[in-house]
């Protein structure tokens, strides 16, 4: 089925929400994770293509895939507490999908919640999580504040370096609301993400100045650069526009994920692709995830909180627009509109995705129906 | 003493810290504030002399003095818990200075750390808290990771808003280490603070692009526009350059701080400045602060998490600079060597300044020397 060009501007087919479940399904199946992990992992990878990031959902199939053949993931993980609080607890992923140990470490962090108000999970020895909303968005269901992060392969240079030192290390956080959608805010801590790129580089484009820089760490609006050997540009872009301020979060982000929790930290990140290999002096164990659980009721009656959440929503959305804007927007609105017209209409899937996930399923003999 | 023309560019008086401390306490003291909380308010509002953000140091006094002959500051509160778990409290600062109120809940923070593992204060019916990184950094003394974040009065337009909407709204964040000084993160979560607008102004220069917008929501460089009824503009400047990363930001500080504790949030965040009324249909009480604090050893032992920050810190500040620059900072480093600095020579103080605190002197009947 091909998509309306009037939806999608490159060559793409159109998979129900569906067929993708079960065709990613049995990937992991095939990767040897109990039917249980698959469902996780499958359910948690999916979140990013219904959200519409289209970069970390099955577009990112293949890579799991290799690093599980590169013998980088160990899909039979016995995910274990190493250490604990009443509030806290630090985990060992043991080279498990991060698709499927950072659930289990929101569950903890939940549980922990429940207990003693708020729950706070280290984890160290995972692998890339797919969208940080996913785990956030989680804690929604028992009324908590949800949190999340993760730090990332290496391909951000602080402000004033020409060297990569940090992953793009998103933060999200959920928030419960009353009639209202929950507030979700799920962002990388660059100016823009790498997919952004990509699709200039396709269309031969130039990139906006404040997103990339050179190798030897110049502006530049080659949308190659970092291809190049060059980096992309901590939120905020330049100093004169806040950059070292995305560099704090960028910063705070890795050492939350991976300096508290053993994991290993700036560029000793493992990157995600299997053909770079592993840092040769590691400093710690795969890469780290921080996630949070706060009760709502730990600090204010529940109904109350919820109530002022729906106006905080209301007034901000009823805001006068921007001269040329139509509406101002609550983080999470986005992806929620997408996730409806998604799960409706099906997932469109680039070309060069549809040929990556025909190969998986022809290395795996399994078959991949679109 | 006037200062050398090497150091600063517009007519200073240099003072010594201790005889700014000696003034400000007396000040607070005619406030009605008790000798304890005098001291400790003093110790809060000079910390952001000696770090040099001096926008929200003593040239703020006046503007405490005013709010407290408002009505609007109580020097003698009786500031209580109101709600707690075993990891969290919500504390109502009866209209307290936040310059004490913050510290207090931030104390209450970490003893629930030293219990539960981390600690979360929310605080309603508060005033202006100082500088976010004070608060941050009193976790260091206990080898607790520290967090402080405050709403404050709508000068900022989310995305595609003409109206503004939320406060600079600071984040910090401090991070213990072994032999490296702190890792230090202190930053609103606007594109620029305030301060540096009023500086382009008093020169006649215009502002960069993407710091600030017309009252109609308009991209513009006037660098007056704030106070043409324009606004601050989130981290990241425009939407292309991730400004509702910004705008995710500025929110989670209001909401943590304010729709959690039950104070007056977004639009609702009461004025810094006494001649602007309160809200007429309030939602809350008061400013709001969010404080945490989380025990290193609830995660890992800790001189093994502060060796690997040690090493983290190390690794960024030796990475090679890009072309044009000297060398790649650690957040915390230029406000640690400006404090070095002041404690050394003295603060300067802006003539206007000055002519203020002569003026609180006067109606105070207190000597001001300088």
């Amino acid at each position: 089925m091909t998509a309306p060009s009037s939806v999608v501007t490159s060559p793409t087919t159109v998979i129900t929400h569906d067929s993708l479940r079960t065709f990613t399904f049995q990937v992991f199946q095939k990767m040897g994770c109990s039917d249980a992990d698959a469902e996780q992992a499958t359910d948690t990878l999916l979140s990013a293509d219904l959200r519409g990031i289209d970069s970390h959902g099955v577009a990112r199939l293949s890579g799991y895939v290799r690093l599980w053949k590169a013998g980088r993931i160990n899909p039979r993980p016995l995910i274990r507490i190493i250490h604990e609080t009443p509030s806290t607890a630090t985990i060992d992923g043991d080279k498990g999908l991060g698709l499927v140990v950072a659930p289990k470490a929101m569950a903890i962090a939940m549980k922990k919640a429940e207990q003693a108000g708020t729950g706070w999970v280290a984890v160290k020895n995972s692998n890339h999580y797919g969208i940080a909303g996913y785990h956030a968005m989680k804690a929604l269901q028992k009324d908590m504040i949800g949190m999340s992060m993760t730090n990332a392969s290496p391909l951000v240079s602080p402000t004033f370096s020409a060297e990569r030192l940090l992953g793009t290390n998103p933060i999200a956080i959920a928030i419960p609301t009353s009639e209202q959608p929950p507030f979700v805010a799920d962002f990388a801590t660059t100016t823009v993400a790498n997919g952004k790129l990509e699709i200039l580089q396709r269309k031969d484009e130039d990139a906006p100045q404040g997103w990339v820089q050179s190798k030897e760490g110049e502006a530049t609006t080659d949308s190659a650069a970092v291809k190049k050997g060059g980096a992309l540009l901590p939120l905020g872009g330049d100093r004169i526009h806040g950059s070292h301020k995305g560099y704090c979060l960028g910063s705070i982000v890795d050492i939350f994920s991976a300096v508290l929790s053993g994991a290993g930290y700036g560029p000793w990140a493992p990157p995600f692709v299997s053909f770079l290999p592993l840092p040769e002096d590691p400093v710690g164990e795969g890469l780290g995830h921080f996630l949070g659980a706060m009760r709502i009721d730990a600090f204010r009656p529940r109904e109350e909180f919820k109530k002022h959440m729906d106006n905080w929503i209301q007034r901000f959305r009823s805001a006068k627009p921007a001269q040329g804007q139509d509406k101002v927007l609550i983080p999470g609105d986005p992806e929620r509109e997408m996730t409806e017209k998604r799960l409706m209409n099906g997932i469109p899937l680039l070309t060069p995705v549809i040929d990556d996930l025909q190969e998986v399923a022809q290395e795996l003999n399994l078959k991949f129906e679109h």
